[in-house]
């Protein structure tokens, strides 16, 4: 793969630091990753990933092809009343797997974040800062964090048995039965009083 | 562990039918493995297996070295009042999770089946034929299997979460809290009325 180190070749500069990137992440984690470092290994200038990507938020979604991009979904999500935010989120999920080439990239995730751990750290460290964060910020729940990471425990376990381990009936039940059984669990993580405090 | 009853060649015999089940496990799932087959592979009389390791289900965790025998956990789970039901599964699990070695295996077999198809069909077969299965029969809800798949999203995530991707502050959370935490949900999945229906 040339590098040439500036136009023409657009295109070449733009896989360049997408390889780039993908390599930082996948072996630094999201967090630990600079857009300088990035630069530096593709061999381009830093503003060219701002140009090409936007923030280091984008460029993680288009390295590892990411299969959405949370910074849109949240703010549905968050938008609306606090009672029924749950349901939206079950709701979100759903139809975000229901398109085959956003599943298939989100199970190549998990796949590899169970089996991996340098991807299992890339994983959190790009889901706790992009979104369990944020949301936890919206929130305006006590111990936002500590609620988010059990939305994610089901969300992601419903992947798991929904798409990866395939038990029935979940798998063959129509979304909108998942979103009713699971948007109440999501409801009570984030929204319902906590059980305990320390 | 002596085995009177056979000798010699005791132990070579057991061996053999451990791996010849390992295999037979692994390369037809857990539905279609016969004991006979397993008998024929490992050059045993199939009455053997049943000495060494008494039934299929037996056989099956003596194999694959899973973590636990649903037999005697379930009527742990299912004695007692089913208004604390759900409570009583998660402090089963997380008890479970304490323990390193079982934690271990646990994981080790949802890696498996997150990145092979193969390993995920004989989880799939052995936890819907040996934990669903009596679970959703001895339950006494409506639609016992859906809500019984609804809780297996619940606890496979939470181990992904917790154990493997390790998203905080789930991960450092003492087990009272996240059994506090997942109860309900496990409650709720396998006793509440159901939102909808057919």
């Amino acid at each position: 793969m040339a590098r040439t180190g500036r136009p023409p070749g657009g295109t070449s500069n733009r896989e360049a630091i997408r390889a780039s990137a993908a390599h930082h992440f996948s072996e630094y984690g999201y967090d630990r990753t600079s857009m300088r470092s990035v630069a530096a290994e593709a061999g381009v200038d830093q503003a060219l990933i701002a140009h090409y990507f936007g923030s280091k938020h984008e460029l993680f979604i288009a390295a590892v092809e990411f299969p959405f991009d949370p910074a849109k979904i949240l703010p549905e999500v968050l938008d609306g009343d606090r009672s029924s935010i749950g349901e939206r989120l079950a709701r979100a999920q759903l139809a975000l797997l229901d398109d085959p080439d956003a599943r298939r990239r989100l199970t190549s995730l998990v796949r590899a974040a169970s089996s991996e751990p340098d991807a299992a750290r890339m994983l959190r460290e790009f889901l706790m800062r992009e979104v369990i964060g944020p949301l936890a910020e919206a929130l305006g729940s006590d111990e936002p964090e500590l609620r988010v990471s059990f939305v994610g425990s089901q969300i992601i376990g419903l992947m798991m048995a929904r798409y990866i381990v395939e038990v029935e009936p979940l798998a063959s039940l129509p979304a909108e039965r998942v979103v009713e059984m699971i948007g109440p669990t999501l409801q009570r993580y984030l929204m319902h009083p906590l059980p305990h405090k320390h």
